[in-house]
């Protein structure tokens, strides 16, 4: 099922992204073109306090002109672990620091058209936040929700940001059943 | 929390995607940069045959240079209604025609540089399949799963693609237990 890169032009470099042009050949010898946008990668972290209150993020997103509720996330820095780059990314946008990570294995938001994989985490905080230091472009919002609530947010599809629902997932398939814990990191 | 557009310029428009690059205003009157991947949306199709197996593809993806065990899913046409886009994707890939299609809400797989939404389906299939038409470029492998073995993967982390993920959370959540039914075209 592979396919051959027969040439590639980089298009654009940017700040969090890059465009790649490839023309490929299909196992089946035809050719093609591949439009693919180049991303660094990023981490995703459901976080949940010692009194069960989960801990997510509610900002502006541009491309689709409204606020989302998410999961706590961030790029990784070059050369960043993904360990380092979620507990950096927690305190940062919410104050809160880490006391377990758990890793939920990952996830590709867009593999037809983005490289991007987002490493996804689950993470028990200690009970209070200190300060936040978001990116200067960042403007957050923490929000605490109890377990029904981001259940019923998810019915609603009030929650519809794919790398939350990946970490839900994966929270309820892996922490909370327990079911092929020991294989969470095998797949890569 | 708005940001406003100050200037944007198309840099790229191709086949499946575009790039946009826009200078914006943020809340506290700041200015940043904003990388825009263009795309004019897309289906899932999450499909259960009547025997309880559900109808899954392999396919390779070119970004991420791998095989991706994903749901039935494909970009819209213009002006072409997601329901109607379900169907066909689902018939073209799988050969298979839907008897039942339940709506499971939408996910924005990469919000903070993407504008697609990919509107989520559960359908129920008939029992056959038909001939498949799948497009010029793609190569499919249909595989059939039962309830258990899924969950089992995506413990294993061997399904990650985002949308997949996205789908089974929906189903489970609206479907199977039947939670919220009523609320899920109401978010948009």
């Amino acid at each position: 099922m592979h396919e051959k890169t027969i040439s590639s032009k980089m298009l654009y470099t940017g700040r969090i992204l890059g465009l790649e042009v490839q023309d490929v050949q299909l196992a089946n010898g035809k050719k093609a073109l591949r439009e693919i946008v180049r991303h660094r990668g990023a981490v995703a972290v459901l976080a949940r306090r010692p009194d069960g209150k989960f801990v997510l993020v509610r900002q502006f997103r541009k491309p689709v002109e409204r606020e989302m509720l998410e999961v706590v996330a961030g790029n990784r820095e070059a050369g960043e672990d993904p360990e380092v780059c979620a507990r950096r990314e927690l305190k940062e946008e919410t104050g809160y620091s880490v006391r377990r990570l758990v890793p939920l294995g990952f996830t590709f938001p867009s593999p037809g058209y983005v490289d991007e994989r987002i490493d996804l985490y689950y993470a028990e905080t200690g009970p209070d936040a200190g300060g936040i230091n978001p990116d200067e472009d960042e403007h957050l919002e923490v929000v605490l929700l109890d377990r029904n609530s981001i259940v019923e947010k998810i019915g609603r599809n009030e929650i519809n940001d794919s790398k939350t629902l990946a970490a839900w997932t994966q929270f309820v398939t892996i922490v909370e059943t327990g079911a092929a814990a020991q294989g969470t990191r095998g797949a890569s």
